[in-house]
């Protein structure tokens, strides 16, 4: 038993090894999933591995075979982490083209067509993005530690993912989106695979960028009463963002172009309000919203 | 108790996932004992922490308030990583005026200073950085699973580290110093804080940048026997990363570089060869070579 | 029989020459009889080119004759090819400066002169454009096969014409000109010299991108129903573009920009909407929305 | 024989159509390889795709209709033609990599290793890069006509891939590898898959940029004969590329490139004939080179 517990060490020091080498090599590839049962035949080649290097300047090897030998063992981690860069990418890719398909369906509420059935349209999608999130998180589980390392893959079709989600979920609720929410959504599990608070932040400032077309457009349909939700959605979430001390990157980027969102629904608002224009009773599904808020 | 300690863990990895919106890899699910110790206060802060969100959108919550609560801990934990932030930077900017420092004593090598000399200096220089990337790896232990989240912060840094100890692992042994022996120079841990592969090369290549200046240096000062030598260590240097399938980044056109380093040292090698030049003294071992070359 | 098996390998002997350095198709093959007049001068250089290469490296012939040989060979070609683009450089400049004539025409759309008047106008040069477009499938009649060889000499060019001829064909039907539409309009004839997708697509970006400034001034003329018209028009084909997946290329680049038009339409048809302007005259079928405006 | 020579035009406008179309669809990637089997059915849809879009708008088809029915055969067909440029990109990937293990192979001569020996090892990989050519044949020859559609992705590998051909032919037989001899070696198919000529003499340029530094060191190895065979070789093909009217373009830059080459190995020579030094009977596999020239 105790032999087992070490082997399980040992094998996990392997991989700390290796992934302070930061890259799996095809070991680590098989046995990570399943930290425990390591043959003593491949635990013995691990821990040789874990100390390969300084063996390999041992008096008795020249110089030039451990330059080889460290050389080789490089080649195999560099496409190892080439590989499985590739896998990460395919699935990134999967998302970008599921994400646009959403999209394709929000759009729709442009052309004020009923918000609960474009909602119903486009949640059946998600389950799909929830899947490929998934497949995202099994791959990282096999290179632990290196979320950061390959989340520039990922981060931007995350961000437009979050947008998509956050939109769809002020249609349904007329309240943010939240990160523990989105999480959810997405079926992403925090103790492995999370979703990166600042993607979640741009992705929000991305769903901004998107109400005043909305509210433009539902204004032209005759819902006077948008304008007035919108803002006041707006005003909370800009007011939320300014309690944050953003550096000076993208998001802060994002996040100063959320006010040019907030000033033009502010100024459909206004073209609503002087022109004594009211709610006459629209059709789009937003009784029970007025109800509740006016 | 029992049952406390072990949420007194659980809350921990929840807090150093949340607070890093990272995914604490299983490794420091098993190095957990270094993260026990958490202070009653801390641990019930944390335990709120790690629960929060999803008490926050319970139906008695208003949305308001959990967007608020949500943002308030943003807030916390962007101070946080940003403040870690600061921290790696400043040990960066110490550990870069200090390669500044051993940098100019290695200049002294180009006025064909006696190399013993010389190294003795530089090399005296060595421990402070070793206590820089102790600091360093300090750091980084407090937020396990993110080396690469903070990498860009000390990755330029270390690889000119890299070159210069490679240039005077060249210096002293004529051979090239390998990731293990970079790692254990600088007192690092692959279990906790590693070399990362890409800037260890990148390291190598900017030592062979040197060579060639090195070289012409050294065959005006007479000793002719240098070119060879050092033709013969980057000839091997190149063909080991020749074994690499680099992909087309920062890397990789480094290593393109390289060649033409390569070229230079041949073509001072071929000078002195086609005027019949040799050694005044032997010109065989190393150790002769370097009393040849003092 | 024999004649034909002569024939057939003297055209055969006509693509790789011609096809220097391409690839004749297996179409061009069956294609044949409008190979079969060669003059038996040039047959025999044929034949000689054909057989050259494996004659030039017989013992006999020593290896710069074969070196000469070749690289003459190589600058009847490279001069073949050379004024072959010549003369598709002069047809596409033709081309652009028809466009530019057609372009004039149709800007007096807004000034809001009728759109019959213009359109007659415009059509009036549609039948010099065509003319150019046979002029180039003559030339590309030479080369078969090596159309996407040469492409880059006419495609931007080609993607003005459709961008046109789309906007004349909205005026006129408010419709998209299909693919096979513009081909028809052209005289293409896509078994000889098809329009390539990509460059349809694009054009029709662009046409997209003078939607804005036409609805604006419309507006200003009383076209009250113009931007409905035009919305629904931009949305449709928008829609039909995200079916699309587009990589990362000009065009995916160009249709991006789509949106932005879309927007602005969508801005111009709610400041109507807003303040209630409506139809002087009815705003129902095509027809008589166009009577309404002329 | 009558429906079998139908068949035979058939499938050939189909092919027409597609590589009018530019794009291969799914029904032309299983068709292509053999072209007069198309089963009735298969036929008649293929010519239904021929006239498709006319059908598409008869009076009977909304506009829309065939708006959806074009953009619905565009999705496939520039699907097909992603796929099949990822294809491409995969075999000339593989190229790739193979080159830079025979480059890593003609290095050694570089270290005057004898050639036969290094020659030896480089020539048993060109087999591999055979294949990987019939591969790129093979799915060329889906998509007839369309050589120059996809060259951009296989060019540089390509050029790369000559380079190396030509500079161990030069080391075999101290001649130029012809364009011929090039394709042969590649097992390319002019009829089929041809060596673009551009792209051979870019070819040429780059082994020319080689051939200072070999001549570098095999003077620093004692073959004080390889200067003026090396130069007399450049000077040779320097002439023969000065024949060709070379428009300005990328060849135009790598063929003035060449000059600084020739000067290079004309100092060479110079050094090695002021110096009044012979050759000493290497023994670098140079003898019947040097009975059949000196």
């Amino acid at each position: 038993m105790k032999s087992v517990f070490r082997s399980a060490i040992c094998s996990t020091l392997a991989f700390s090894l290796r992934s302070l080498n930061h890259i799996p090599n095809r070991n680590s590839l098989i046995l990570l999933p399943r930290y425990v049962l390591v043959s003593p035949s491949k635990l013995s080649t691990l821990t040789s591995m874990a100390t390969g290097d300084s063996v390999s300047h041992s008096p008795h090897s020249p110089a030039l075979h451990s330059l080889e030998k460290q050389f080789e063992e490089f080649r195999h981690q560099l496409d190892d982490s080439g590989s499985l860069r590739e896998r990460i990418r395919t699935v990134a890719s999967e998302i970008e083209s599921e994400t646009r398909l959403i999209h394709s369906c929000l759009l729709l509420i442009h052309q004020s067509r009923p918000i609960t059935e474009v909602l119903e349209k486009a949640k059946g999608q998600i389950g799909v993005l929830r899947e490929l999130y998934v497949k995202l998180a099994e791959i990282m589980r096999e290179c632990p530690g290196q979320y950061y390392r390959y989340h520039g893959d990922w981060r931007s079709e995350t961000q437009t993912v979050v947008s998509l989600l956050a939109f769809m979920h002020w249609l349904e609720t007329e309240s943010l989106l939240l990160h523990a929410e989105a999480e959810e959504k997405l079926g992403l599990k925090p103790l492995e695979f999370g979703l990166d608070i600042e993607d979640y932040l741009i992705g929000i400032c991305f769903m901004s960028n998107d109400l005043p077309r909305y509210v433009v457009n539902q204004v032209t349909a005759g819902n006077y009463d948008c304008p007035r939700k919108v803002l006041k959605f707006l005003r909370d979430v800009h007011a939320a963002f300014r309690m944050l001390n953003l550096r000076n990157d993208f998001l802060r980027k994002k996040f100063d172009g959320m006010k040019y969102d907030l000033r033009r629904v502010e100024e459909v608002h206004y073209d609503v309000k002087i022109r004594g224009l009211t709610m006459s009773g629209n059709s789009t599904g937003y009784q029970e919203g007025d109800e509740g808020r006016s």
